[in-house]
């Protein structure tokens, strides 16, 4: 059963079949709860995760406590995975902030496929720089955007990109997790999500937003980017 | 001569004679004034660049002209491979801003070596997520530093880690591109600036800057970062 989810993901397409057994072979799937620490950043990186549903926080924190939110990752995510190239320690920590199916997988196949097949290796490479450019616009719209535009962009990156009309959105976390997710102060999220209404016309009511039409806030917020809506490079799982 | 140059790079510590010949046969050294534009954002990528001496800036521009800076590199960099991921067109454009020496490399083999060669594959990959880390520390200061912070945090940066006593330090280039790259106004750099002078006894002088001890310097800033100073994960080079 794991094994077919396994030789789904997109990342793995290139893989032989000794890796998959491989993998499979040490697989686990677990549900969580909310709150749920998986790792500790400096802790061993034996294995991996792959998020089958739910929502999972990556942060890191200073000597006083202060959090600072790495990414937060949903469905068709991989995390972890990076400790093979720190020294087999991972570089952050990882918290289940919705419930979630998890499957924790050993690394050391991965690392060694990545050592035996290139085209595997390719494809590792090409997830990288399409995360690395992800990270670039997060920090682009940290300089160019005010908070309210960085919440329209957070919003539309929610949308399916071909909704046209009235469209609802839900919220997948606490907004407060969300205002952590921009680094933003509780308050300057607040007052940022009032003035996004007064400018666009979305409406907020509790976790839901609704929009008659979502071109007023890709104008609004798609205007501080470099990038073009639709967003070529979104990427909502391990590709 | 080029050649000699090339085996010496770090992150082609792997690579084989083929390699080599293959990338000097179409590699160029040029000397640059600053204002330069290499290549632009959506040029198509046949080659990839390696810094010799110098300081280049990469960039990206909203519609209406507003520049984002997404990194200054200096001597030992590599950038433009990542167009190899990105059907083949560069995904920022990039601009001399000090005079620099820099060497153009034929994307083309670069290619095939990480498509034949795995351990290099995996230098990439390194390479890569070691980058990761550091746009990972940059999105992390821009939630929980102030601005004094992050210029503390840039000084640190140009500092040799080991240094004891009076230091100074010569801002590589100008204070307003320095602003860019932190992502600040001018104004909040300048206000930014004159506060860390206060808080720490840093004394600037045009683009020098003299302190008696560094450590004042790295309780003030280091202590809004969840990474240690001196930072394990500074590279000034492609290694």
């Amino acid at each position: 059963m794991l094994k077919n989810t396994l030789c789904n993901i997109g990342l793995f397409k290139d893989c032989g079949d000794s890796f998959f057994t491989n993998l499979a072979a040490g697989a686990k799937s677990h549900k969580y709860n909310k709150g749920k620490i998986l790792f500790l950043h400096g802790d061993k990186g034996d294995n991996f995760f792959y998020v089958q549903s739910g929502w999972v926080k990556l942060f890191r924190e200073t000597l006083d406590g202060t959090q600072a939110v790495v990414d937060i990752f949903t469905t068709g995510h991989i995390f972890g995975d990076t400790a093979i190239f720190e020294d087999g320690i991972y570089p952050y920590s990882a918290e289940i902030v919705e419930s979630s199916e998890i499957i924790t997988l050993p690394i050391a196949p991965l690392k060694e496929e990545i050592a035996n097949n290139s085209k595997f290796a390719f494809s590792m490479l090409g997830s990288m720089a399409k995360y690395r450019r992800q990270q670039d616009r997060e920090i682009e719209h940290r300089s160019i955007q005010n908070a309210s535009q960085r919440i329209g962009c957070f919003l539309l990156r929610l949308l399916q990109q071909n909704e046209d009309g009235q469209v609802q959105i839900h919220l997948p976390y606490d907004k407060m997790l969300v205002a952590s997710r921009l680094g933003m102060q509780p308050e300057t999220f607040s007052r940022a999500l009032k003035k996004l209404q007064n400018e666009t016309g979305i409406r907020v009511k509790g976790s839901t937003i609704t929009m008659d039409d979502c071109n007023q806030l890709v104008r609004y917020s798609c205007a501080a980017c470099t990038s073009e809506f639709p967003c070529k490079d979104i990427s909502s799982a391990a590709e």
